[in-house]
């Protein structure tokens, strides 16, 4: 059995803050990426950059609130088993907007390509991102593309940014998360990942895990119809559960128990993930969303959730806390706990 | 003396449409980009892309409307006399909000960061985003980190995506341009183009050119208060003044004549052109203003923008004729006519 944990002496293990250059944990959405924006992008937009720089902030035009939205995908390969570049580049920037409750409405989209790509390739990306953006009924309204010499590119990179209206009164975001709420999860966690690794070039494996890349906004707004007070919506992409779940620890100064054997990890995921020796936690989801709903609403968003398609599998996962605030404690099988840390750069890169 | 063109028989040069792959022109702003919209990305989106894929969109958010613009920058090198990728990555998205008569609110700022990069130039190119946005009243609201692997990319590629406020009932955009308009230019045209190149490894010359990037919706501002119905605007960035006014006298169909000895080519851009055999029409601008306003309000637009510290050197260059519609014409000093042409591809690539 574990030792029970001494949270009090316990410390995040020391960021790599004291790197000279950049490396690829930068872009993993861990620690490091959380580092370069409170230690170099903060400090050096000076005022223009004040106040939150999230995945997607909630700013007044007028007397509308809207969200707004930015993801650069540099996926790697470009297309894998489930989806391609072309439908996360959509999704991924739909999912943001989503999670603060907006309706999404229109996506910008640039391309930059490296000289030499084969025009049928990027023919196909784009039908991607049509076709998803048709299916998630956002409108592509304006765009650009650039194209840098070969051998400085890598194919494509696709950045999308979003637009999408809130309604009034609606609040949701990482600080609001409290002690008391459930922890829900919309279904299986590590898909994407996986599914992006089996193909990717020097690590090929079988398995049968294909990305679950969707777009949420329409099961986001089935759990609103409930009229419960969600506190809290996040889609674990970069970094997985584990860095959503400490995002938002952090944010909220709560602590969150997690209960392992609650956690929705398919067997292939888990297999593959022993294989390479990553934590499912760590790896990330495109397709899947986490909620902080007060526990005595939880079985009525829960049922919400079932009754939409992407949230089949939906269930609780964890609780806020009012110990060890900041943290994620997993409860594991065996009765002990373990701290699931922030992850530190990213296991593997470039999986959106 | 030049002979009269017979317009009837001229056809627009053949466009490269027949490449299999990506070539550098593709990004270079002209007839080559304008194709891959039309008969690539467009096609390819479906209908969530139906409507104008330009260079920003106005459209509704409940009561609202919103310009939305999105630009990618691979400048190379990323800092040039008068400037930086991270200055131009905010001028340039809040001059597309400009151009449709939005005012600029918010920037997200997106990076795609090469492996290695040092932190220490990541950290002046975002000083350099910051300092700009303050420059020009935005706030940056929302971000993304991605980093590839050495090798993969260049340096730094920015995205910076735009949302700004449209007052009611303004119109602005390249339909309105309509004959007897005059067309206006804020100032010398030629010079951020002109300064990269100067330090573009290979080419290094020596010139006091350096790059007028600066952010334009004040002077908008300023233009739209002297009450005159203002038709079209546009900045001349890619593809040069030649790039934008064929663009505007395709899609309004009228004619473009331009007087070569009004038009304002600083010595030093004329120099380097002639150095380099480039069309001053067709180098970049990126702190310059294109106005189509009825002839009869050409004077008080022109005194308001030689009002303003970024339009002191406007001038009228020409007129929208109803001869020769989608076409450029320039009466040369001689007396004698040429067609100013689309750009194909680009003269010099990743001038933004």
């Amino acid at each position: 059995m574990t030792a029970e944990l001494d949270f009090e002496s316990w410390t995040c293990p020391l960021p790599l803050r004291d790197t000279p250059a950049v490396v690829m944990g930068h872009g993993g959405g861990g620690a490091m990426s959380a580092e370069l924006v409170e230690h170099l992008f903060r400090p050096a937009y000076g005022p223009a950059g004040e106040g939150p720089l999230g995945d997607s902030a909630v700013v007044p035009v007028g007397a509308e609130r809207i969200a707004f939205s930015t993801d650069s995908y540099v996926v790697k390969p470009m297309f894998f088993p489930g989806g391609s570049i072309g439908d996360l580049a959509v999704n991924g920037t739909v999912n943001d907007l989503a999670m603060s409750g907006a309706t999404p409405l229109y996506l910008s989209v640039a391309f930059i390509l490296q000289e030499g790509t084969l025009l049928a390739e990027v023919a196909r990306i784009a039908a991607a991102v049509g076709a998803a953006a048709h299916a998630a009924g956002v409108r592509l309204v304006t765009g650009d593309t650039k194209v840098v010499d070969n051998g400085s590119g890598d194919g494509v990179y696709l950045n999308t940014a979003g637009v999408g209206m809130v309604a009034p009164g609606l609040e949701i975001g990482a600080h609001r998360a409290a002690v008391g709420d459930a922890v829900l999860i919309s279904g299986d966690i590590g898909v994407h990942g996986v599914a992006v690794m089996s193909v990717r070039k020097g690590i090929e494996f079988d398995t049968t895990v294909v990305s679950d890349s969707a777009p949420l906004h329409g099961l986001v707004a089935a759990m609103l119809a409930t009229g419960v007070d969600v506190h809290t919506l996040r889609d674990p992409t970069r970094g997985g559960v584990a860095a959503s779940l400490n995002e938002i620890a952090r944010t909220a100064s709560v602590g969150i128990s997690l209960t392992e054997r609650a956690l929705p990890i398919p067997a292939a995921v888990a297999d593959a993930c022993s294989l390479l020796g990553l934590d499912p936690l760590q790896v990330a989801n495109e397709g899947k969303l986490l909620a902080f709903v007060p526990s005595a609403d939880a079985d009525v968003v829960l049922a919400a959730m079932r009754a939409h398609p992407l949230g089949s599998g939906a269930r609780q996962i964890g609780t806020c806390v009012a110990s060890h605030p900041g943290m994620v404690v997993a409860q594991t099988a065996l009765g002990g706990t373990r701290v699931v840390n922030m992850p530190i750069g990213e296991q593997l890169p470039r999986i959106c």
